[in-house]
């Protein structure tokens, strides 16, 4: 008898814009020796379920058919596949959501988070993780370490969105100052990796005085309040803010809002032979100052999602204590109430909101 | 007696916009015994030497005194300090017309072309080389070997503009496809230098047919003349021009043209995982396609004159043949004719026009 | 009726130290749908064919059971999976003789080639491809363009590892001076791999008069015969004969022998801040000079085999003309005198000799 | 009247091999306007100041002429030259006892340590700095912020040495495994920066076991007590202690012993596709286990000294709390009492003495 006999497989799918339902669906059966069935217990919302929960589209990916939603995951293995060697039943995992093809040029040269034959949960067609059991190769499932809990497992998604974005992309090094544009779940997450990373400065950016006070306590050791000025003038305030005059401006600088004024600000804030990351996700096209770029030889990186030993090290951070995720949870919610957490999460009067189960831990 | 006693040192300085005149300036003298007087024999005229003698300013860089103009030379040893061991009286060098300060943090790190100290030829308020003699330190002449003539010894600065945008920045190695943005001499020269860096395809772009026709004999595998349609229609032709369909893009793409319309472009030909590089100079602010580049997680980086061991490699391209400068001379005028040169190449009827003298050689 | 029915899968097997004997084998059937059957055309052979046939072990790695040879082929592809897309029957194809697991850290970060499930052809317990039929994952087969034969594409096996050494480990750029220990095959191959990086001076190193002069023809542009002196002496020769004093030594030193004095040699040669790279396989344990290594802050790196893109990059060489792999083949023999091409490579007077079939072409 | 006259330059030389003497030197005077003098407060002492005490020469560096030692020192700011902006009399300063050229390809190329024309203390036939004044470029004296004192500014030195092992060499990134041989005070500043680069497993080797005490306590957090066995068996030893296994080893190695054994079994504790640094200096030429260097492609670097960037950041490091450089200071003595220091160092009985002044603060 398999573990999942008689078990539901309640998922949350979305229909159309602004349309969801409970599904009882199939539980998957194991296909490959390799995979790992997982019963899920905790997911967080993100950004980008909302946006498809509300528009059902983000960029060319559009929801033709109904889809589960959800990428942000921890659960239990429930049942595992003969050539599994490091993981068992009842291990308590994080969900890498997106497994790569492995056999490509970008799969073969470890950038698998380029591979265009990507299948990522919650990316049409790919239904997510909002379900009672996700199937997934067992390399793309992590253990988790006895002191790290299921909820913070949900978390290390977006950790590992900040650990991309700092450590491989930015590159920061101890010393180094770095400027996060945004304070989102996203942009408060770098700025605490990049204190792991040994960032001396860190200064978090944003329009919203209650999110610049969260970010102070959570990680940053400056703030600043954007302007509706110019973003030559913010550049100066925030270069005088953190006293980066010396320095010749920032040593790096994230974008994790995605919002014009920001980004144009950051290259007027990075210093000459700084870096700069594009994190945030906005407007396809916007207007640049490509010179300050090419005067200045900045090295600009864009960052999409998380590659090889992302979500490795985003785990060892929060086992280390070097990055208390569980500070970013507004509120935990159950399965049924899913529909009012992506409601909650529109209005943007929480941080993180995780929603429990459908399975119990 | 100093080889330089009674000798003359005229030379071609701007005083306002479209206002130049010759002079007779006091001939220098060495105040470092690690400096060396060159007597200038050929000096090529850049694009940014034009739009001072036009506009009298570069953005911020503006002409308030008379100021000599060019920084494309070569010329011969005259005198040199008592400290100088590398180079002696009658060498030929090429002049790399910038020296920094060799003491701020970008100097001791390997970058000294983002001093903010640096002095540099024809760059407000610093006086450039098309006059008699140039005094530098020794370390910024380059002797040229016996096969080097001191007419393409001229050359020898764009070429380090070029090494620099695609050795440094855009790091092309064998096998790359390489797609260059514009095909005046710097893009030429890139052409060429990624050639010499093993690019297997090499696209020249531009909107001139005699351009491309050149660019093609010169050293780019294919071309593509840009059409008034959207740059993404502009990129899809580009990639299907060059076969780089397969490849998901260019590998690496450098803009050498500053024009917004190829900046646009570039970021749509690159592949996922690419690099583009920003040589040209432009507008400062250019609608810029921010999310190609996040997604395909693009590294961009600018790139502003030379560096370390530019020069060196560029004598060496040179030397050895992989690089042929001389086609590239479309004129050589006598030193009383800079005026009319300065007019032909605003035109843009010639590609390089150099300028010889005022030393015979 | 599948292609291969009443196919002949003739292989050479060692039983034993110098013991070998043609068996005919059952022809593999894809197990995967990523799969393809190659009808094994050409194969070289290498020098560590040659030592299992004679000692039955390299290293760790021991022949127990009757193992086929063989490890450097090309041939046609007659049967493919569905999921092939990339290659048809009837393709002319090179066969990278190892794959990975796929699935472990080294896979996912792009170092396959360090994987620890790699199964290697003719390295025990796997069986090589002097066989009729080599079965292999589709993205381990590269087609060889038009103007590329397939005895050419049996040499792309050693062209690899010298794009690997020079490419990936030595990453030698345009303008560097490099210093090839030892001119065997995959020594010549350095040579002028280094030369297509853009290498200025290639100086090969051997103790044999005739293999210099073979590697002078081939790519070098310097050679030295290393004599019975120290290897400081051998060093200081080195680097007066290729003129490298100015340099400090050279940029870049590649053993491509394995042998003590060689090692030693180069890490005398290389200048400060330069490059050495192991390439060659020899003795476990050699006496070393270390602190040569710590006080010019040498960079040294090892070199297993090849990796992502470097096949690729060797086909690439072969077809643009910039490495003329057919001037090593000294000899290409029937599949029946297997044995006695092995005699042969033992003596040392062949550079690459090919055996041919079992199926023509 | 100069801040100096009358002053006393009181130097601590070294004639021969354990024949030293106080003498009464002229005080320097500025030659620069680039220069500063400071008075000397406190001065480490390094072990190859007690080679150099104890045999007169390191190497080829042979003490001809009397030399004043020492080279780890913090001092006062007593003149400055014209064109010296960034230090002014009074400022508290950790000085870098060499410094270079600025005129060579290593300086140009920001490898300063490498300039082959590097004046460095205490190196003959350049003296040291226990004396009662040093002058030296200004950017080569770093102005200690409020909270690190004059006694932790002596500690610069060899933290700047571990930052440029650690930080630059191995480039250790977050999440890594790093063990270092040999807990002197470089080892254990070694350990501290690997933890500050964020390495969660830091492993001290040494034989001494109060030396893997104190590294326990003072940054470890594993230790392992070298046994006389064969260097693979410490090697597994240190990778079970350590609980390296599933990762196939460490991922950096670093020796800061110098001896033998310690760097064989580096060789066999670091994994596939890790990285080994030689930071310890020994005998010039070992048995060597260069086979595991080159199928695990590990890669080595050396170490020298420090270049730019490392005094700033270790004195950021010092600065913001994260290492604690106080804790090695066994003892203070006054500079009377310097040749009895020598000799405490020499017996091993301290981690780190100073010698206070000739300058009292």
């Amino acid at each position: 008898m398999a573990a999942t006999d008689g078990k539901s497989n309640k998922s949350f799918v979305l229909n159309k814009p602004h349309d969801v339902s409970f599904e009882e669906r199939p539980v998957p059966t194991l296909s490959s020796p390799h995979e790992v069935l997982v019963a899920v217990n905790y997911t967080g919302i993100c950004g980008s379920d909302v946006h498809y929960w509300e528009h059902g589209a983000i960029g060319h990916f559009v929801v033709k058919d109904p889809m589960v939603l959800g990428h942000e995951s921890a659960g239990t293995v429930v049942a595992a596949g003969d050539e599994v060697s490091d993981l068992k039943v009842g291990d308590r995992v994080a969900l890498e959501p997106g497994y790569p093809c492995r056999r490509c040029v970008q799969c073969l040269g470890g950038l698998y988070n380029l591979c265009p034959l990507m299948r990522f949960a919650a990316t049409p067609p790919y239904d997510g993780t909002l379900a009672g059991f996700w199937k997934a190769p067992s390399d793309f499932c992590y253990k988790l370490p006895e002191q790290v809990s299921l909820q913070e497992g949900a978390l290390i998604e977006p950790l590992a969105v900040a650990v991309h974005i700092v450590g491989r992309q930015a590159r920061v090094t101890p010393g180094q100052s770095v400027v996060v544009m945004g304070a989102g779940p996203v942009g408060l997450l770098c700025c605490a990796v990049a204190k792991a990373y040994g960032a001396t400065k860190v200064v978090s950016v944003d329009i919203v005085d209650s999110k610049l006070a969260f970010a102070r306590d959570f990680a940053a050791t400056h703030t600043y309040k954007s302007q509706r000025v110019s973003s030559e003038e913010n550049a100066r305030n925030i270069v005088e803010t953190a006293g980066l005059a010396d320095n010749g401006g920032a040593d790096v600088v994230i974008d994790a809002s995605g919002a014009e004024p920001s980004i144009q600000a950051s290259l007027h804030v990075v210093r000459s032979g700084g870096t700069y990351v594009q994190g945030g996700m906005g407007k396809s096209d916007i207007t640049f100052p490509i010179m300050a770029l090419a005067i200045k030889e900045v090295t600009v990186r864009g960052s999409f999602r998380y590659g090889s030993g992302d979500y490795r090290l985003a785990i060892e951070l929060v086992a280390s204590g070097k990055v208390d995720v569980k500070k970013l949870i507004t509120q935990t919610v159950p399965f049924e109430s899913a529909e009012e957490a992506f409601k909650k999460v529109k209005t943007g009067e929480v941080i993180k909101i995780l929603i429990a189960g459908p399975n119990e831990k």
